[in-house]
């Protein structure tokens, strides 16, 4: 299925996408990195990293230490780390609305408004040859 | 500046993204892959197999050849082509409409709504030691 995905651009070689909000939101959920990791497959040492890089590219934490509670502590979201994936997810939904439909065009392969009948796709003309330019 | 980009994804290794897009809005435009290719500093082959590429995941063309002319003929966008180029750029713009304000908030180092006062960002909690966790 076709799906969308946003990518937040903070500069060269700097970019929030899907991979690390979801890694944010594992954090938020079981409270320390190593778990956060655990839970998509990711290492300790990778999932540290993305950190930093989300930390250094917004140059604010997203991520801090808290001590405490029955597990001795861990890590949890800052206030703007949880801001981040708050809007995040708002951004990715409300261009997951405009794209619905289209979406939904592409996978049942139904022609798009006025699109010239050209045959079932496995015909069509890009397996004919090299495009002409 | 922080921007916003958007991907679809077809399928592993297969997405459409800005670049694509570009590609495509520069044959609209050249009415030819190799002058659409020179506008934006990419050779003819990398162009045509970006082109290849959408085709391929789609299951339909989004370039077509054309003959006649002025200029003898070239490449022109199919309908299903164009289509994918205007949804691509009002998907965006809905994203971009929403993520507005968090963005601006970004770039201006505003603190958004909320954010504990952690002091400047350089002196953030990021740069004394290693998240726990």
């Amino acid at each position: 299925m076709a799906t969308l995905s946003i990518r937040i651009d903070l500069g060269p070689e700097n970019r929030v996408g899907p991979g690390k909000i979801q890694l944010l939101e594992m954090i938020a959920e079981h409270g320390s990195i190593s778990a956060a990791g655990r839970a998509i497959g990711m290492s300790y040492r990778r999932a540290w990293m993305l950190i930093e890089a989300l930390n250094t590219g917004f140059g604010r934490p997203v991520v801090e230490a808290h001590i405490g509670g029955r597990s001795g502590g861990g890590a949890r979201l800052t206030t703007f780390g949880a801001d981040l994936v708050q809007h995040y997810r708002a951004i990715e939904q409300a261009a997951a609305k405009a794209a619905a439909p289209f979406l939904t065009g592409i996978d049942g392969g139904m022609p798009t408004a006025g699109e010239r009948d050209t045959g079932p796709p496995s015909e069509a003309g890009h397996r004919t040859g090299r495009p002409a330019g």
